[in-house]
């Protein structure tokens, strides 16, 4: 039984040391997706799984989820190895298995971070305040759904009452945990794959579609992203190419004050 | 001695199979960076391993390499492993070893591509004619950049001269295999990485930097690289934030008839 002291978010990511290198975890079926979990909860388990070692040293600053095969709803095995630890950067790989078979595949770079020259490039977007907005309530959204307040403030997936003219695959919208739960990098690792796949708001019709690959790159620290706490973040996410059979996609999650928190890309499979 | 016949990338990125999923390289100096050789060049090695492994099934859409520590001049171990084989996707772990010692890790995924509804959303860059431009000749350019034939439409790196007013990180390039060598997925995965750290363009001022990790997804199946024979293609760069010793960089990579072949980021060290 989930602790319910826990918030979901730390009782779907729990890993228990079983070895110098691995841990056992359980999936949870308040973050299940149409086929297994929802990916985000997976990337943020996978980054877990370094955050809590421990010869950890640094903070994230990259993270590559492969999702190899659905994830059945049973315990799993995640194996995390420090491949090289450098003066400034760790790099890490990290499997994730079930009955031996390897079901996820991950690696992070960890960096001790300092202050050097700043600049971000990128624009905040433009987006109405997330208090002049409703939270999303889909009764076709899929479980994992309802543990995020997400307001969208620009591109609904399947909005057949779009003008032709507004075509692009954007979204931006507004997201933090639901209930509220201090940001850090297992709950912004996960936030980063909130973005539903970009071919159900550049089409829009239904057609199956999931994640196959995700990297997020990570601009802010653990300080920044706690000074972040319960906050809306606010994301936006555009495809550059759709086709045969794949899509990317890129986002950007901003604190509310307008630091870029994170840059995140997928490559997303779509049936037709 | 490198075999005369064969084109330098080819040179550079031969592999000689040890085992079942192990073979052995050697760096070469004509692809040499300023400590370690191109980060392109060994993109491309990891990615050839799986292309020549005899149980690749498909062609790939992602890759990600990590730059755990410089490589020597010496040679290397690449073992490559298929984790999981599905219907239509694999999901290949790649590492590079010199001593026992882990300095590159990497992660494939490959598909087998159907035709399916298509459409590029981002934009194809405003250049001028490759014609119109002459191939950049730089006596401070590190040796692997005699490899290939750069022609700057936008965004010179370390220009004092543009105005402040411009200071972004765009740079938009025509580039080629040099001498000409038709376009696959080995020559297309180290050309990803052929734009210089943004640093270099945005202050623009030398500091010592590299990229850490590198995820280029592709967009175009082995035909239509072929479609591009030995053409210029053209690339278009630009970061999205600096800070705290690391900055990111997205580049999107096109055939000259514009076609998206690929879309690559990184994620930067920067000293500064």
């Amino acid at each position: 039984m989930p602790d319910a002291q826990l918030h979901a978010l730390d009782a779907a990511t729990a890993l228990t040391p079983t070895a110098r290198d691995t841990y056992q975890g359980q999936t949870d079926a308040r973050y299940a997706h149409r086929v297994g979990p929802f990916g985000g909860i997976t990337a943020a388990t996978m980054l877990k799984a370094v955050m809590v070692h421990p010869d950890r040293q640094g903070e994230p600053i990259a993270l590559t989820v492969n999702y190899a095969q659905p994830i059945a709803d049973e315990p799993f095995v995640v194996e995390a190895l420090a491949v090289r630890t450098n003066r400034s950067t760790q790099h890490w790989n990290v499997t994730m298995r079930q009955g031996g078979t390897v079901v996820t595949t991950a690696s992070a770079v960890l960096a001790v971070r300092r202050d050097t020259w700043t600049s971000t490039e990128v624009q905040f977007p433009a987006a109405v305040p997330v208090s002049a907005l409703q939270r999303v309530a889909s009764p076709e959204a899929p479980v994992w759904f309802a543990n995020y307040d997400v307001r969208i403030a620009q591109g609904l997936p399947l909005d057949t009452s779009r003008p032709v003219a507004e075509q692009d695959s954007i979204t931006t919208l507004w997201v933090r945990d639901e209930p509220p739960r201090p940001l850090d990098f297992v709950s912004l690792a996960s936030i980063c794959d909130v973005f539903v796949p970009r071919i159900m708001v550049r089409r829009p019709v239904r057609v199956p579609a999931g994640t196959v690959s995700l990297t997020t790159y990570f601009h802010a620290d653990s300080a920044k992203l706690a000074d972040c706490g319960t906050a809306h973040l606010l994301g936006s996410a555009q495809a550059s190419h759709f086709g045969m059979g794949y899509h990317d996609q890129t986002a950007q999650v901003w604190s509310p004050d307008r630091v870029l928190l994170a840059t995140t890309h997928q490559i997303v499979y779509f049936k037709e």
